[in-house]
């Protein structure tokens, strides 16, 4: 029988895992949407961006009533701090979808990635997906193993974000300025999604392990 | 006499608003270094931010054990709690910081920033640093009301981020791809260098009066 501090726990670590969750498929959704100039995916992702605000509220007054009436110490402590700070990651994980989102549904009906940069995008979204999933597995398992091997598939994010950044200054680039600070923007999204995956799982690790992953 | 808990929230306090006047010194030095192309100020931005990252590290630290050893409730625990996201904010501000120092860097000897828009970032600096400013104020003397302002001063820096942006889309813009890359990513970084002091704020309301500043 699990203890009432155990079942907080459990409802705490579903929440956040919910969280991951919803922030893989809003970046999932919101480079559909770039890709394909599709307004009303970009709309649904910036709509459904409420129910991961609402799952951090939820999360936060989780996190006070754990603290005030169970009183964790030693590891149980660590959890529920790193509960808080995981919910934060997520929320940011799935704003910066939104922000994916809000640049698709300002250049619709055009599409904000050029046809030449497209598989880029496809690709970081790809991966983004991927972390996503990744964070969630390792808030749900507390597998610290899985959980360091999030910083391998942050430098497959990385490697995408450095050839973005050599094709836009190539010389050849023709779509202009416009399009470049849309793409520069675009790029800084996917990669802060992915650092902020890369942070879930440093701290999973941390919590389990009561040390910090070799980075 | 105070309490052991309200000395141990003094120094928690303390070190909040040391980590809010390094981040906002580390966006002034950044700036310098930027419009001046100053490689040696560049360089000490980025050093300077191990002790950032150290106070982060304390702060952990001192909520763990005040969490551990005195088990708040009520406002007490709203203010621990705070605390730790705060000290995430603040280390951000300064990593906002240590990224427009390694743009400075990057672009060394050359101007990341050409004269046409160094005034921009030159007034988004002096928003920065203010910001700062008002952030450690705000966390000091736990003011509602000053803490509320932040909001209004981040309108000033949006629009110079909007400024800068209908600058690098004027057909006139001559200073091709690469600068507009560098100068889209440097806005970013005051943007949201700015965000994270508001959002400070909003704790720091959210802690004394329970509730949430009007947006």
């Amino acid at each position: 029988v699990r203890s009432a501090f155990h079942h907080q726990i459990d409802l705490l670590t579903a929440d956040l895992g919910r969280m991951c969750e919803l922030a893989g498929l809003a970046m999932e959704r919101a480079t559909q949407a770039l890709l394909q100039a599709d307004l009303l995916l970009a709309e649904q992702v910036i709509t459904d961006h409420d129910e991961l605000l609402g799952l951090r509220v939820d999360v936060e007054r989780e996190v006070v009533a754990l603290l005030a009436l169970q009183s964790p110490v030693a590891t149980d402590l660590r959890i529920v701090v790193s509960g808080l700070q995981n919910a934060a990651g997520a929320e940011r994980m799935g704003a910066l979808a939104l922000h994916v989102a809000k640049i698709a549904r300002r250049r619709h009906p055009d599409h904000a990635v050029p046809q030449e940069v497209s598989e880029i995008f496809a690709e970081m979204g790809r991966i983004a997906v991927q972390l996503g999933h990744s964070a969630k597995t390792a808030i749900l398992s507390g597998d610290p193993i899985q959980a360091a091997r999030i910083g391998d598939e942050d430098d497959a994010m990385d490697e995408r974000h450095r050839h973005l950044f050599s094709v836009l200054m190539n010389r050849q680039w023709t779509y202009g300025v416009a399009a470049a600070i849309d793409l520069t923007l675009l790029g800084r999204f996917y990669e802060r999604f992915a650092d902020q995956a890369v942070e879930i799982g440093r701290r999973v690790f941390y919590q389990v392990t009561g040390e910090h992953p070799a980075s």
